[in-house]
C-alpha cells in the first residue's frame, strides 16, 4: 500500500520518503467560534471555497419546464446504469464542458491523475462524499476515480448543484445524488442513497459540513467499524468533529482540511480580495472610487477586503476587536474605528467578523440614504437582518440578490443577498482557489487511506505541514515559478532537509 | 506581589484577573536555523529592533579627541555618584534630550510608568541587562526603574552604545557601564562590572544576544540560584537557550520575546517596509522607478522590502525555497524565479533569507554594471562577500558603508554595508517599532517576576497571546484608534472572553 | 436670456459671472486617429460613458413575446399622447424606477434642476437628441426638460436601448422612438421622426457618434438657419465635425464635449481602471492574482487597467508606441515590452491603444493555451478577428460574450466579446461616471444656446475650463468633499480669480 | 550646421528629419501663478531637479579649514590653466569620482557624446551658463563639450555648489567660478567673470533662475546682438522671460525648458514619490505607518507625496482649491478636507501648494504635540514661519534641519528645513531625473543654435513635442525597455508619422 502511495508525495526528482509526511503536526485545540448556528445552515460552510457560484449557475440552460421531482424519475444514462438520481441526464454534455474547462485550472488534480497512470495509492478505497457538486468538485471526482478508489456522492447544499455536472458525472458512471432545489427530505434521501447500499461499504469519508458524518453516526454507526478516516472541509464539520472528540464519541481518525496554510490564505485573503470587488460590482454597479466603506474584522477575508478596495480608490475604515490585528490595520493604513463613529458617513457597510449583529438595527437606522450594506464573514447573523423585517420598513426587489430597504422618510439601504454571504451568493469562487482546496482534499484522503496502522487515533489532525508545501508546489506551474533548491551546505547551515518542510510549525506566513 | 502587578495588566475598565494572563501558551521547538554563527557576531541580533541606528548616531557629537578609555578615567556624575563607566560623563544633556524625544514615541511604557505611581509590580527585582543602548533602552530602563526595579546594564555590542545616552543614564544613577567602541575586553569587563557586584545580586537577567547569560553561566553560576528568569530578545540568544533547555542545563525559566507576534509583524514586515527605502536612499541616492530588483526570500523581512518598492515603481522578482511563500509571491504579484535567471538583468539584488551564499561569486560575476548588492536579512553571510576579496578585483570606497568593487573590464558593483544588514548599518530603526520590543521586555519581565511558584519550569517559554494582544492595545493610542468591545451576547456567541485571548494559538494574522 | 442663465454656473456665495465661462478656450487641431470605421460603427462610440450596461439591461424583463415591430403598434400613453414610439408602453414603472435609481447617483443634474425652479436658461430650446437611451441619458432628458427645453428623441445604436426607460420616458410625455433592436431602417426611422416633425423645428443638437447631424446635413440642410449649436460627445463624432469644418461646410457652432478633461480621466482612467476587472470577472471568473498580463498601450486606459490589475496581483507588461508614455509605464513599474517578447508566455492580453491589427493572427498563433484576448480600446480592429475565421479553427460559444476559438492541435484562445469593446459589452458604466458626462453636455447646451451671438463661429470648440471645474465641483459633495477657497492674499499672489479657472490651458493634471 | 545636428535628433535607423522637430510646438501663456518672490529666493528654483543635494553633500570632504575667500587665492590647474575660481583645486580627485558616477545615471548625455564624435553640431557655440553646480551638471558641461561648445560657468546658488566637482571642472580646463557659501557679493563676481572677458563673447545663454540673463541685461545688454538664444529651467525664470517678452524687451529667443512633459513629470510626480520618504526619514527617522498626514495641493507634487505615504501606509488627507484636482483626490482614494477639519489629528502636514501661507500660525497653534510640519511645494512662504518667531515660542535646533518650536505648555511642533523646501534642504535627487533635465537643455540648445534665421522670434518657446519624445527615448535603453514600431498600415490608419510626434499638443498624459 505504501508503494502505491509513494509518487503522489514526490517532490522534484528526490523523492521524499513517505515516513516524512505522514506524521500530522499535531493535535489541536479547536477554535470554538461558530458555536450556535442552526441545524440548516450547518451545512453551507463559511469556507469560501467549498461552494459553487450561484450566480455562474445563473447562465445555465436551467429552466426546464419538468417540475417532477427527480425522485420520481426513471432516469437511465447512456450505458443503461441507473444508479444516480439528478434532474436530467440529458444535460449531460454541457456539463461535460463546463467540467473540461475546469480541469484546465486544476493543474495540481490533473498532475496527480497523470503519476496515477501507475499505481493507484486509492485502490479498493471507497467514498462517500458529500460536497458542493460544482464542475470543480466533478474534477476531484474523477481524479479520486483515476486514483483507483470508487465513490458515491451527494450535495452538501440543497441549492448548490449544478444539475448539468451532476449529469454529465452520472452520464460517466459516478453515483450521484443530488440536484438543485432538494427539499430538506430530498436531502436526506440522497445522502441515505449514497451510504446504504447493498454491497457496497464506504471505508472512506469526504465531507463538507459534517451532515453525512452526522447521518452514518445517527443511522448506520456500526459502519465507522471500516471506515478509515474522515477529511472533513468546512468550519462547522470541524467544530462538529472536535465537539465528538471532546466527548470521546469519534472513533476513527479525522483530518481538519479546513485550517491548512493554503486554504486559509488562498480562501480567505486572496479569493477575497477579488469577490469583494465582483460582487459589489455584479449587484450594484457602483464606483468603487472615492466611496467611504467601513469593514467590520480584519482577519483574512477582511485584510483581503481592504486591500481591493484601498486600491480602488476607495477610503476604508476598518471596526476590530482584536488589538494585534487592530494594530495591523493601523499599520496597514485603514483608520480604526468603532462602527458608530462613522456609520452615518459610509457609503458601503462591510462585515467579515465571523461574529453576530455586528450591525444592528440601531446601526442600520443612521446609516445615510444609498448606503449598501453586505456580509463576506459567516453565515447571514453579522447583519441583523432580522430586525428589518417590521411594518414600518418597506422591502423592494431591484435585482436579483439586491434588496432596497425603504424607510419611511424614504430613505434607502440597498441590502445584498439578505445578508447572506455576498461572495457566495453574487460572485463566482475561481477554479484556482477550489483547486488548492481540492488538491488538499485527495491529499487528505490519500494520507489517512495509507497510513500504517497506530499513526493517526480516534482524534481530529491538521494535515502535516510537508503537505500543505506539496499542494502549494503543485500550483506553482501554473504561474511558471521557479523554486530555488537548498545546496546541501546550505540545508546543513538551516538544519533543514533540502525537501521541506521549511518552517516552524507556529510560523505565521 | 501579585496585587502589585494587577495594575499593568488592565484593560479598558473591566480588570483582567491576573491568572488569565500568567499561562505562557506553550512550550515551543525552536526553528533551528541559525546554528552556525560565530563568537562575536552571536551579539548582534538579527532582529532588526534589537539595534540602534548607526547612520543617526552619526549626527551625534562623538568626535571628542579624548582618547583616554573609559576604563582609566575617573568618572563622577553630578550627584557624586561614581558607579557607571561611560565615555564622556558630560553629555549628558544631549542624552538627556534624545531620551525625551524618545519617550514621545513609546506610549506604551509611558503609559506603565503612569500606573506605576501606586503600586510597583518590580519593587525588589534586581535587574542586570545587557542590551544595546540607546535612548529607547533608556526609556524602557528608566521605566523599570519606576516599576520599582534595581537596575545594572552594559552593552550588548561593542559598536552600538550611544554615548551621549549612556551619560544621561549614568547621570540619573543607573549604574550603566558601556561606550562606543568597546575592545573584546572591554566588552566582558563591562558586562563583569554590572554582576559582579559587592553587595547586590541580580534575580532578573534581560538579555540581547546570550553574552550576558553565558558569562554568569561561566563565572558565577550560582547566582542563577537567586535568579527568577531569563528574558531573552535575539534569535541568536534563543537559540542558545533552546540548547541549554536540550541540554538539560536551563537552570531558571527563560521567556523568549523573539516570537511574539508583534515583534514579528513590526520588525518585520512593516518596519523593513520602511527600511529597506530608507537603506537605499542613504547610501545610494538612487532612483525606485523602473528599477528592476530580485528579493531573495519571502519571509515577512522579504515580504516588507517588495511591497515596498512595488509600491515605488519597481519591477521586483522573487526567489524562494518553499512553495508556500512562492505561492503567496505569486499572487501579491512578483514573479518568482531562480537566481540566475534574472542576475544579468536586475539594478539591485537583496537577501533576506537567513541562509547563506545565497549570492555567490558566479552571481556577482555575472551581474551587470552599476548593480547594487545588498543583505536585509542576518548576519553577514547572505552574500559571499569573502569571495569578492581577491587580487583581480579593486575594492574603493565611495561613501560610508558603500563599496564599489571593480572587475577587471570597469563593471562596478555596488556592495552595501561589505554584505551586513542595510538596515541596521545604513537606515534608522523606528522608535514606535523599538517600543513595541521594549514594552515586550518589560512585561515578559513582570510575569517572570511575578509569576507564582511553580508556573514556569527551567524551560523556554513563549509569551502568553494574551500579552501580546495586550502589548498592542497600549500602541493603539498613538494611532487614535478605537477598539470595539464584544456585548456579552457576541462573546458567548464566539466563545470568547471580552478580554481576550481572541484567537487561537496557531493563528497567523 | 443671460440672467435665465447665471443660476446655473454659480459656485459657492459670490457668483461667477457669466462672461467668465463664456468663452471656449481655443480652437484645437482634432486628434486625427478613428479614419477608417466602417458605417455602422460609426454609432458606437469608444467613449465609454456613452453607453449602456447590456449585462445588467439582461436581467430586465424584456422577453415580451411580442414580435411585432414597435413601428406597426398603435401606442399610447396613460394621458392619451401617442407622438412616440417604443418597445412596450407597459413597462414604463419598471424603467421609472430605474431612473429614480438612477438620480440617485447624478447629483449635478438635480442640483442643476434644482437651480432651475425660478429661471429656465433652455427656455425656448428645442432639442433634437440622439444618444444611448438609458437610465442616465432618461435623467439628462428629464433635466432638460426641467430647464425649460422641449426634447426629441432618438437612439445613437441599435441594441443600447433600453426599452423599460424608454417607456418611462415615453410615458412622461417625452417624444422619444427607440427600441433594442432596431434594424438599420428603423434606426434612421427613428431619427427622422425626431427630426420631420410638423410644426416644431429643432435649436439645438445633441448627438452622439454624429448620425443625428449626418442626416440633418443630408435631408434638411435648411434647418441649421435656426440651429444655434451642436453638442456630441463621442469621437467618431468630433472627428465628423473637424473634418466638416476643415471642408468649410460646418454651418453652426458645435462644442466637443468628448476631450474635457473630466470626462477624459473619468471616463478613461477610472472608469476603466474598475471596468476591466468587472468585465473579465463577468465573463471568465478567472483569477488575476499571479497572472501574467500584457496591456498594449499606455495612455489613460492602459494606465488605469494597469493599475487595477497590479493592484489584484497580476504581472504586468505594457507595449507602447510613444517614448514618454513608455517612460511612464516604466516609472509606474511595468516591464515594456514588444509584443512578441512575452506573447508565448502571458495568460491575458488587453488592447487599449485606439489602434488597428494590434494583435495580428501570428501573435493569436503562439499565444499558450487558455490565452484570454480582450478589448478596451476601441472599435473592433486592435485585435485582427477577421484572421481567426478560417476553416482550421474551430469557434466554441462557452458562455455569452466568450468564445473559445479553438486550434488543430487543442490550442484555446479565450476571446471576450469577438474584440469589440470589453467594457461596453461585458460590463457596465457606473451612473456616476455618466453623470459627469451628462452634466458636461448639459452646460454645453446652455453655453452654446446662451451665447451671445458671435462668441462661438462656425466651428469646433473644447469646453472652458471654468466649465470642467464647475462640472467637477458639481460632483465634490457625492464624496462629502470640502474645497478649500483662497484667500483674497492668495489669489493676488498666484495672480488667480478666487472662482477660478485654477490652472493654465496646458495643464496636464 | 544643420548637417552636424541631425545625428543628435535620430531616433532609431529610421532618421528623423531635421525639419520634423525644429518646429516649437507653440507660443504659451505663461502660468502667472509666482508673482511675488523676493531677490534671492529667485534664484532658487521651485524645481526640485535643478539643484544638488546637500545631505549626500554633508558626506564630502568640505571641512577644510582654509577660511581664505576664493576670490584671494592664486590658483592653478595641473595645466598651468587659472581661469577659473574654485575653493580647492586640490579637490579635483574627489570630485572627478562622483562625475563619473553621474554618468552611469546619465545615459542620454553619454550617447548624445557618442553621437559627437563624428560631427559637432555646437562649434562655435559659446556657451555662458549659471545653474546649480554638481557632478550632474559637469555631465552636462562635459557633453556641451564634446559636442564642440566652449562655456563658462557660475553658480546660481550661493549655497548649492559642490567644491570638489568645481574643482574637477577647473581641473579639466572649464572656467568656473564657484563655491559653497559665496556671499552676494561673490555671487555676482562670479557671473561676471564668467561673461566679461577679453576674447570671448557667449553667443548662447543657459539659465537657472535668471539672474545671468538678468546681469547682462543690465550690465552688457549690446551682447544680445550675437546670442542666438536662452534656454531658461526654472519656473522663475521662465516667468522673467514672459515678462521681458510681454514689455517687449526680450531680444533674442527663449526657449521655456521647465514646462516639458517629461521635466514636469519626472521632477515633480515621480521625483517626490520618493523624495517625501527620504527627506521625512533622514530628518525624523519617523515610522510611516498608520501615520495621519494632509498633503495640502493635489498637483503633480501632492499627487507623489500621497501615493508614496498611501503605499507606506500612512492615512492621508487632501486639500485642494481646484475642483478637478479635488475630484481626482477623491477618485484616488484621499479624503478632500479643509485643513481646519484635521490640523488637530494629523501626525504630519506637507504643503505643496505654490501659495503662501497655507499654513497659518493658527493651524500650527491646534496642531498635536509632536506633529511634523514641511514644505514640498516652493519657496518658503507656504507655511507661515515668520509666525513662529514670537517671543512665547522657543525653538530649539534637535538635528541639522530639524527644529522643535516649543509653546508654553510643552508642545512641540516639529519644523523641517525652516519651511523651505524638504526635498531640496533633506533629500537627494536621483541623477535620472537630472539627466532627463539635462538633456532637455542640451537640446534645447542645439535647437536653438542651429535654427534657420525666422524660425525662433524674440519671443518665449516650449519644446517641440517632437523632442520631449525623444528626450524620453533616450532615456529607455536604462530600463531595457523596448518600443514598439508602428507598421506603416497602422501610422496610416493612425493620421502619425511613425516616428512621432505620437500626441496632439493638449494630450495630458
Amino acid at each position: 500500500m505504501l508503494s502505491n502511495k509513494k509518487k503522489y508525495i514526490v517532490n522534484g526528482n528526490s523523492g521524499i520518503k513517505a515516513q516524512q509526511i505522514q506524521f500530522a503536526d499535531q493535535k489541536q485545540e479547536f477554535n470554538k467560534r461558530p458555536t450556535k448556528i442552526g441545524r440548516r445552515s450547518l451545512s453551507r460552510s463559511i469556507s469560501q471555497s467549498s461552494t459553487d457560484s450561484y450566480s455562474s449557475a445563473a447562465s445555465y440552460t436551467d429552466s426546464s419546464d419538468d417540475e417532477t421531482s427527480p425522485r420520481d424519475k426513471q432516469q437511465k444514462n447512456s450505458k443503461g446504469n441507473s444508479d444516480f438520481c439528478v434532474k436530467n441526464i440529458k444535460q449531460a454534455e454541457f456539463g461535460r464542458r463546463e467540467i473540461e474547462i475546469a480541469e484546465q485550472e486544476m493543474p495540481a488534480l490533473m498532475a496527480l491523475r497523470k503519476r496515477a497512470q501507475g499505481e493507484k495509492p486509492l485502490a479498493g478505497a471507497k467514498i462517500v462524499g458529500c460536497t458542493h457538486i460544482t464542475a470543480q468538485t466533478a474534477v476531484l471526482m474523477e481524479t479520486l476515480g483515476a486514483l483507483g478508489a470508487q465513490c458515491r456522492w451527494a450535495a452538501c447544499n440543497i441549492y448548490s448543484t449544478l444539475n448539468e455536472v451532476a449529469a454529465a458525472l452520472a452520464e460517466s458512471g459516478f453515483p450521484v445524488f443530488a440536484w438543485k432545489g432538494e427539499s430538506e427530505d430530498d436531502f436526506w434521501w440522497c445522502i441515505d442513497r449514497c451510504v446504504n447500499v447493498e454491497g457496497w461499504q464506504p471505508n472512506m469519508i469526504l465531507d463538507d459540513g459534517g451532515d453525512l458524518t452526522h447521518w452514518i453516526y445517527k443511522k448506520y454507526p456500526n459502519m465507522f467499524k471500516k471506515i478509515k478516516g474522515i477529511v472533513e472541509e468546512s468550519v462547522t464539520g470541524v467544530h462538529r468533529l472536535y465537539q465528538l472528540s471532546k466527548a470521546g464519541k469519534l472513533c476513527v481518525p479525522a483530518m481538519n482540511v479546513n485550517d491548512s496554510v493554503t486554504k486559509q490564505k488562498f480562501d480567505n485573503l486572496y479569493c477575497c480580495r477579488e469577490s469583494i470587488l465582483d460582487g459589489l460590482k455584479r449587484t450594484t454597479d457602483m464606483m468603487f472610487g472615492g466611496k467611504q466603506v467601513v469593514v467590520c474584522g480584519y482577519g483574512e477575508v477582511g485584510k483581503g477586503c481592504c486591500a481591493a478596495l484601498k486600491a480602488m480608490g476607495s477610503i476604508v475604515y476598518v471596526t476590530e476587536i482584536d488589538p494585534i490585528c487592530a494594530l495591523q490595520a493601523c499599520m496597514d493604513g485603514f483608520r480604526l474605528v468603532k462602527l458608530n463613529e462613522v456609520i452615518r458617513q459610509v457609503d458601503i457597510v462591510i462585515t467579515c467578523t465571523g461574529n453576530k449583529n455586528v450591525v444592528t438595527r440601531e446601526h442600520l437606522d443612521r446609516m445615510k440614504n444609498s448606503c449598501i450594506v453586505c456580509n463576506m464573514g459567516h453565515s447571514n447573523t453579522e447583519i441583523d437582518v432580522a430586525s428589518l423585517r417590521t411594518p414600518e420598513l418597506t422591502w423592494e426587489r431591484v435585482r436579483s440578490q439586491v434588496d432596497h430597504v425603504i424607510w419611511p422618510d424614504g430613505k434607502r439601504i440597498v441590502l445584498l443577498a439578505e445578508g447572506r454571504l455576498l461572495n457566495l451568493s453574487c460572485s463566482t469562487v475561481p477554479t484556482f482557489v477550489l483547486s488548492i482546496t481540492a488538491t488538499t482534499q485527495a491529499l487528505a484522503l490519500i494520507e489517512l487511506y495509507n497510513a500504517p496502522e497506530g499513526r493517526y487515533k480516534q482524534d481530529v489532525y491538521l494535515l502535516p505541514k510537508k503537505m500543505d508545501e506539496y499542494v502549494a508546489s503543485l500550483h506553482l506551474p501554473t504561474f511558471d515559478a521557479h523554486l530555488t533548491e537548498l545546496t546541501d551546505e546550505q540545508a546543513k547551515y538551516l538544519g533543514l532537509n533540502k525537501n521541506g518542510p521549511f518552517k516552524p510549525n507556529y510560523y505565521r506566513y
